[in-house]
């Protein structure tokens, strides 16, 4: 692989923060997010993080939640930056073991956006690509993973291997990714399975957005809702009936 | 795109039925199966569909159980044909809203094999693409999937848009994906949203396997486990340490 | 059993239903709740249904966000009705298969709380009983449901047999529970299963709220979290150690 | 409380280890049920562990699977024991962040037996309490347990509260509980978190099982699934139709 290839200029990403501790406390998930986000940007990206508590994002289920009896919605400008992205991690803390609400509720946000199509019919997150970091002072990663790539594939994203990363501590409660210990450490910050699985992730994550962007996106043909809806078939066919 | 795009000559799917049913009884699931594999087989893929309870294969964690107590194993021989195929869908029924155990048991055996890797050094299973498909008399569709297509991203599949799909009925008991209704119909043979899932799903993982096989798989660059082991970061650097 | 025994009367149910649409549009949620509800009313139970998303409650984890950056915050005195509550169902939608962002909050909000102990050092939600009720035009109550009656037994509620109920219609977007059908039935309302859960859940939180409140609550002993911290183990002893 | 309070004489219960390793090898989640079943035995109660990859259980959904094409099945005896114990509890290990196969394959087969009525009409699973116990090396406790509890919940049976306990260590792979360290210490043996919790759920099904056994059940009316099927509403009524 020669340096070239490892130059990702021109591709965007954003992180989602669905810590539910506002600035300017620090969060735990945004250290791990800088991990991901350092390396995309050592290559050429462009990054935003967004935490979302922070906004004035509105609750509900439709793109524009002024239309719905909302004052305020800051939903909208944030969802043309998340088109404007080739890649998407959301990211967050565990509470009880599963995603916070602030997660959900970015998520919510995401599905109420499903019905847009491309320029071909496709779902308009179609091309891009999506990943998962996640934090708790104990269990629960791969629950919320589950949940967010899950999520990110259901309405359009790809999803490449290896697509999750995170630090949970030994059972119980207990000290959080990042903080200071006693012997002048930082928590979590020499666990080899989290710093190898974060820098997989980005690095998975810019190969896949890359590789779409060069190939034009998911091919446009048997995926299409549009061309579904005004009867095409691709082929479908149920054997049984024949 | 033309004719010569929709052929996928070369490409070969896997599908794991875990049904909890012997043959020659009928399976629900392999109904389903059979709309996805019809699209593949008609434009060039050579498919396979292991029913795994009609299959002796053990349960455990080892690539090889014969080596830990177990007298016989399939396995091994269904991982290398697994390790040939370029595109795997577990498919499975629900039972109280959660994967069947042989579902259950195909993973555990996928995870065993998780420690090989390619001539990259990247796991073996990068460069492969997953999807799920997924039938119950009622309720669990999504939970299903969520955790079946968390299981193969971990372990290097790569995860189209819509990788997933199903069909489930009204709340409660009742009948099953393709059983005759009193009106000679076949129950959700009819259904849009199963049909089309089935559909995109299929033609996802076609385009997808075969813009990795064109691309060289995922490129071998930060997600080289050989390679991290020995050393190489990769650019992994936390900000907070400087 | 006589009429007496069904005499439920000094008992207190609180609903929280985690709809996403804001009063007075119609909630499906609600639909629902009023059945279990009118059934607890029948029986001498004084009842209360929280619409969260009408509220002004803050998000994140500590009792009261007053004290952390929120300039108002609804929950501590919510959260007293909560504590003077014998049963709490937490109620609400499905959103890609997952609980709603405003049932994630409330949990939250009671995990905040998690460190209140009652006079015998219990956790101050011993003594009470929890259920769910979910609706959605598809899939996923009982994954909605195994997080939400995981997380009250986890805060300290009892969770009687078939504590959850739930609606879904068949796989697919469509119409949702109490949706007018075009021959004027209202959806889902004629489905034996849910209601026959509905019913059984209701009348399940009624017997068991009052078994424990005839108790006692649960038997202080081998239990008490102010206890175990002031060093007794309740004749904890790891065998392997002897 | 005195000391007749905590004489729990006469009351049974199963512990099921869903390990994926066979005796003689020895099993981390054994060493966590011997805790509970310590307690549970010092108290006058009579307890088994059923380790289901020793035993020759069948696959499948129906109470005896030798009707069903399987030459042999254990579970039919394995299932009247279930029935003479007053406590279950689920115990098992995490692979790739969820239940095992074997844990999967019991809940399956107890479903299978959900069919069957008590004296009085009610699930025959009433009247019993349920728990759960989960060991990994690394994240997934509460994932599982939800699983478990909600499945035994649905079932019949009633959880107490704080009926979960576990042990994990820090995320990534390494030792399980019980593996000896360098130091001569016992992985996780120390750790206060799951100790408590194995404590509290192990007082929690006694006083809760106890208490059901004094009070006769769970009250037999409103949950009668006979009686619904014969009829019988139990005032259930949906206000909306009216």
């Amino acid at each position: 692989m020669t340096d070239k290839d490892r130059d990702f200029t021109g591709l965007k990403a954003i992180f989602f923060n669905g810590t539910l501790t506002k600035s300017p406390e620090p969060s735990h998930t945004e250290k791990l997010i800088k991990i991901s986000q350092g390396i995309m940007e050592k290559h050429g990206v462009k990054t935003e993080i967004i935490r979302t508590i922070d906004q004035d994002i509105a609750v509900g289920v439709w793109p524009d939640m002024r239309e719905h009896g909302w004052k305020t919605d800051e939903w909208p400008d944030i969802f043309e930056r998340v088109m404007a992205a080739d890649i998407l991690v959301l990211a967050g803390p565990i509470w009880l073991g599963d995603n916070s609400s602030e997660t959900k509720k970015v998520i919510e946000r995401l599905y109420a956006c499903s019905s847009i199509l491309n320029a071909d019919g496709q779902y308009a997150f179609y091309g891009k690509v999506g990943g998962c970091l996640i934090t708790g002072n104990e269990d629960g990663i791969k629950h919320c993973a589950m949940n967010v790539l899950y999520s990110l594939q259901h309405l359009g994203y790809t999803i490449p291997p290896q697509a999750d990363a995170g630090w949970i501590g030994e059972a119980g409660p207990g000290d959080s990714y990042g903080d200071k210990q006693s012997n002048g450490t930082l928590l979590g910050f020499d666990n080899d399975f989290t710093n190898r699985n974060t820098t997989f992730m980005a690095w998975n994550l810019l190969h896949m957005a890359k590789m779409l962007k060069d190939n034009g996106g998911i091919p446009a043909y048997g995926n299409q809702r549009s061309k579904w809806d005004a009867g095409s078939r691709f082929d479908f066919d149920n054997p049984e009936y024949r």
